[in-house]
């Protein structure tokens, strides 16, 4: 049967995101592995199979291209592995294709991990970063992650009358949140003149309207509803989930068909999971919300994406408090890519993991009282795909 | 419900394999998918959903890199498109992945395209080769592909005393078969005494031991059974499916548990895929095989691994002529990857299309007559994970 209402979250894990120069990517895996797998009161023997998300093996010497890195990490095997991968969506994927797995029968209790190192090279020597120098001219003259953002920003600015204050918001909002969040590489909570004042990374985005590069690693375990109502001590539901790609990499800010103040990805992936989860009003349905803001404008645009309010008025609920902690619809009480980073075949399965937790009351200090239905949200590519889950209390 | 019995194959295509400079890759990946998809007698805006198999992008200055390559080589957005990676299982994984989507019942008409472009970097000069020489020291002393297997194989001929003349009859009988095959790299018969004598590679394997660096693409469309029997003009069932993996990518030859003779990852899957499958006697009830010949020891560790022969019966096998065209048990009639070369992403594709026609009767002038039954697998990184489907007629 379908992954929606029949598949559930049984255990969850993440590492301490950040700078870590002292773990290798197979010891990150290992350690969220292992830790979802005891999270879920399992032994390692008993899960099935695994799927494993990792966007650039290229930037840990090739560890975790295929699925024998999480053999290699926790001894797992012979069983199944598959690596997926799809941009900055890689990790939510490999949660969505591990999900397939169970709903289909084919597996009953599955693993879904997320790692990416990459710290262990410089941004500019990056071979991802020769890779795509030497063989785009696109890329080489300078469209990098910040400056298609930056154009982004610029336009939304100029359509709505926004200026960088409200952008800075998202930061502080995010930052704020991640002193509760013990995991997230940043801790420290930053103010609105601080964000104005960063170095400039690409105008109208600076340094603290990014998010930082960031090692880590995330899992989940999936089991069928049916086994998790027998054994599972608490669990999450997926209600829907969603993925859509709307077109290939160069093509996002050129396409006729973009209003370039948002992405149809998104809308696309969510119409999906919403219509699963019979979701027809995310502001009042949804409890808690981690969606992918890996810009200050990303967050913005995304709100209104994910239909939490309407187009152009994504400013209007960042500053009206509703999406900050203690707000109606409070997003990206972890502090999101803002703050946790984003090792990005890692970020969708921390948010899956904490969306998990909120709606099965574990989420500490970050705990929304009462909460049982969230969303997790990525988008990669960069807008070309989304990935939209929707998970909820049994 | 699970894949097997319940997932079928209702439209193949491979594009010509080779050295196509004047075709880049979405060029070939648009050929395989579109083809495919005319193939099932569908237009490409009922498929629902797709899945990728490429394994190594930085090799096409990374496009190639996320499932968006489908939606940029056919127009396919906005639906799910994820890219899948397992070594040189990674075609056949994008098949398995397609067939959980279908079984689960997410989607109904599912594409999964394999390509990969390999031929436009030099093979020193290639990102892939630089990552690996720089970042681990034990490929960066040679331990090379080629040089792996030469390992197998000297272990192999000491203890079955067994010559490279064996060895080379692998090549011979798949460059005959190729002749019959014009989507092949290579399409001239070769000689034992041409294969022995041929430039040396990493002895004891010389160059006509080795599969060629080949670009190409493969696709096939994937459907309930249920829709098959009432929609399909022919099709064939997917009857089990492995994936097993064993180690991680540096521990294959060095594992205690390895008699060296063999891929316990071989073993495993093809034990899942024919305890689905209800195989018990692979050489009686498998009327045609593609498996992955990689070098020519490979294909006859294979057969063994496989339970076509027994251990040490390998060379005997093939000597008999039972895996030739006209033998109770061909093995590799396309040309396998000594003559169609491998394109890593594509081959596992490329196999399950050859298989699926040969069971739909649709094989040309490489039909078995009768064949109702096929294996196909493909083996990667190196030996610690291998793939196992067999498919039927309906």
């Amino acid at each position: 049967m379908p992954v929606a209402g029949s598949v559930a979250i049984v255990g969850t894990a993440t590492t301490r995101f950040g700078v870590l120069h002292d773990r290798g990517y197979l010891d990150l895996l290992a350690e969220a592995a292992l830790g979802a797998i005891a999270d879920a009161g399992l032994e390692p023997g008993e899960v099935e199979a695994a799927w494993l998300g990792t966007a650039e093996p290229i930037l840990a010497g090739l560890v975790g291209d295929a699925g024998t890195a999480v053999a290699e990490a926790i001894g797992f095997g012979p069983r199944p592995v598959t690596r997926v991968s799809n941009f900055c969506c890689t990790g939510m994927e490999a949660v969505r294709a591990g999900a397939l797995d169970v709903a289909a029968g084919e597996h009953g209790l599955v693993l879904a991990v997320g790692a990416e190192k990459m710290r262990d090279v410089t941004s500019r020597g990056s071979l991802l970063a020769k890779t795509a120098n030497q063989t785009h001219p696109t890329l080489a003259k300078g469209r990098t992650a910040p400056g298609q953002f930056a154009l982004l920003a610029t336009r939304y600015m100029q359509a709505y009358e926004v200026g960088i204050e409200s952008l800075a918001r998202v930061s502080v909002k995010n930052h704020e949140h991640a002193t509760r969040n013990d995991k997230a590489h940043f801790r420290d909570a930053v103010t609105v003149e601080q964000v104005v004042g960063a170095p400039r990374v690409a105008e109208p985005l600076g340094v603290l309207d990014c998010t930082p590069t960031t090692d880590g690693a995330a899992a989940v375990v999936l089991a069928p509803v049916a086994w998790a109502e027998r054994h599972a001590p608490r669990y999450a539901v997926i209600r829907g989930v969603g993925l859509a790609v709307t077109d290939g990499y160069f093509a996002t800010f050129y396409h006729e068909d973009e209003d370039f103040l948002g992405f149809r990805s998104t809308r696309a992936a969510a119409e999906t999971a919403y219509r699963q989860a019979g979701i027809t009003d995310p502001r009042a349905q949804l409890d808690v919300v981690e969606c992918h803001d890996c810009f200050t404008i990303t967050e913005i645009v995304n709100t209104e994406d994910l239909g939490i309010c309407g187009p152009g008025e994504g400013v209007g609920l960042l500053e009206s408090g509703a999406t900050a902690a203690g707000g109606d619809t409070p997003v990206n009480l972890s502090g999101g890519l803002q703050a946790c980073g984003h090792p990005v075949g890692a970020t969708g399965v921390r948010m899956i993991a904490e969306i998990a937790d909120q709606v099965t009351g574990r989420a500490g200090g970050r705990q929304v009282p009462g909460a049982r239905t969230g969303l997790a949200h990525t988008l990669g590519g960069p807008g070309v795909v989304s990935s939209v889950a929707v998970l909820g209390a049994p």
